[in-house]
């Protein structure tokens, strides 16, 4: 079935986040990655950097959000859309709900910490803004990024684990 | 009734927070005020910036955990208490998860935004993380702030129009 040109630009704009969320796999952090677009076109971008920020609000969407507003110089979003391959926690969730964003497209689920339909749906609530929010745009490619990325974890861990394993046997 | 030196310290903090919200309140900014301490002492702070910083992220405690991640060098902040004026939105109340604080003290309620109890409390639901939430601690003092700066932007507002009004009059 051929796709319209809004579904072309969905994969699109999810495509460009993918690459965003395989540059922080590459910097050895959770890979997600985030765009923000606003007449068709990406104005800001942001990957997952936690581990190496050593900062617990360097998540893909604030790096995008922080980016998007200095670039718009204000903090109404309220005519941009947000493509995340994961499922916003709730204080990513909770900052798109305060920059007014208006659509919301995500990859992957997270049952753990995600907060629009997993844990819960910040959206539902009667906070001052409800951005739209679509689930599942590439949800395969999305969780694959994710899965290998937690599968090469443990092979490098038990590797190195191995590794020290051997060093310490005794000497003959 | 006199007070214990736990009971002292968490007024010292809270008022060290409302000094903060009161900054704010002189740069035109709704006035919120935020501290964080760790083993008694106060690591880092915050206030309220978002219209002058043009920016949806710059709420009092987000700037306040920034700073504080910077000093201590990581993303764990699982040592450290927050005290705020006010009682956190959903970014907050989130990036207080995240970064896995342990106590939370606010003063006033938020009935519209407020999601550690008024909204919805996010510590209830099951994240990796559920801070200890502690409400209204001199919630008095943290309220009037901000409905003393509503009553005076509305002056303002009143006294422009009617200044304007003036100046539209017919010349004699």
């Amino acid at each position: 079935m051929a796709l319209n040109t809004f579904e072309k630009d969905n994969i699109r704009f999810m495509k460009a986040a993918i690459l965003r969320a395989k540059t922080a796999a590459k910097h050895g952090e959770t890979p997600v990655g985030c765009v923000i677009v606003k007449d068709g076109q990406i104005i800001s971008s942001g990957r997952n950097k936690r581990e190496n920020g050593k900062n617990a609000l360097y998540h893909a969407e604030i790096q995008a959000i922080d980016k998007a507003c200095k670039k718009l110089g204000g903090w109404r979003l309220h005519e941009c859309d947000l493509y995340v391959t994961l499922e916003p926690c709730a204080m990513c969730a909770g900052a798109i709900i305060n920059a007014r964003i208006k659509n919301v497209y995500f990859g992957a689920s997270d049952t753990k910490a995600g907060s629009f339909g997993s844990v819960i749906n910040l959206a539902d609530l009667p906070y001052n803004h409800k951005p739209v929010i679509h689930s599942g745009l590439l949800s395969e490619e999305c969780s694959y990024l994710l899965s290998d990325f937690f599968k090469q974890l443990r092979c490098h861990k038990q590797m190195n684990k191995s590794s020290s394993e051997i060093k310490a046997l005794p000497e003959q």
